[in-house]
């Protein structure tokens, strides 16, 4: 098998259960793989080094940004966050999917570097259940819900920037959703070896 | 639930196992018809009208093309086929997907007229394969065999055409192949009405 793995960006509002539904995933899709961002920021409790971030200082952060080893970096209130290159091109490499879940501008960003990239934008069946999943996580305070609610509106205008919606209403329906498109793309003919006939 | 239906175009060398294909995927897919065309040859033992064809005389279907009734119709051995236009409308708009079983010529003509159709080229898993196929079906002499294999090596300069190219070795795993190709293709943005957020 020479198959090259696919670079998979799933982007959502906050609420809309993306978190769970890559994890789901990748405990049910074979060769799929999760890339873990470098952070700056300190680790929250239960977060572990090496499988929900890189948790690096600073100077080895601007270090990497030097030796150019992130795809896309940013910096949100005060930390940096980045993707790292190696880890995907290597994934591509052998044949393994990897699963990106990231913002929308950090997927913009990835789509330019890689343009074959799978695009995929998970929302909530409306504006109105993604209010009430982000109150029934009572996680936010009401400002924060209200400031959330205004991004989702705000990331809602990069759809046309992505190929395939899921819609998150059932979580395992997502799941069999995405993992649907990731056996499609793959049987795309500019993905394939076509010269072996 | 406003989903419009997919016409998905099929097409594949004599011997890769297409028809059988189909009719898996019809048993297995919900809301998945099958485009029966007219022709104008008569049936062979066992075809029944208005299942695998509709039969009619070269009076009906000339007058069938004279009222544009045929989205694409051709000429082969001097018999008549058409694949019909109201059907494929009707199943679009009813949110029913419709396969087409069509070869190379005819399926570029369906991709003009409905340039969102989805194309999918079914091949053996090689030429040999393929050949051998051919030869256990004891259906053709070795002279109509060799017209087939050099078919299909024609119609093999066609795939660029298509979208997806699905490797026919084990029935069953094309069939969830081709069904995926379904299911992602229903969640394309482009395809789903994205004013309700």
């Amino acid at each position: 098998m020479s198959r090259k793995g696919l670079i998979i960006v799933v982007s959502a509002p906050s609420g809309a259960g993306k978190s769970t539904l890559c994890l789901r995933l990748l405990k049910k899709v074979p060769r799929l793989r999760y890339s873990i961002s470098y952070t700056t920021r300190p680790p929250r409790p239960g977060e572990k080094n090496g499988k929900d971030y890189f948790f690096v200082s600073e100077r080895s952060f601007r270090d990497m940004v030097r030796r150019r080893a992130f795809v896309e970096w940013a910096c949100v209130h005060d930390h940096f966050y980045g993707t790292p290159k190696e880890f995907l091109d290597k994934m591509v490499r052998t044949g393994n999917d990897v699963i990106l879940d990231i913002d929308v501008q950090g997927g913009e960003k990835i789509r330019r570097a890689y343009p074959d990239a799978v695009m995929i934008f998970v929302m909530a069946p409306s504006m109105q259940v993604l209010e009430r999943r982000l109150r029934a996580r009572k996680k936010d305070s009401e400002e924060v819900i209200g400031r959330r609610l205004l991004n989702a509106r705000k990331e809602l205008n990069y759809l046309p920037k992505y190929t395939y919606l899921v819609i998150n209403d059932v979580l395992s329906d997502a799941a069999d959703e995405i993992e649907s498109v990731i056996s499609a793309e793959h049987l795309r003919i500019n993905r394939q070896k076509v010269s072996k006939f």
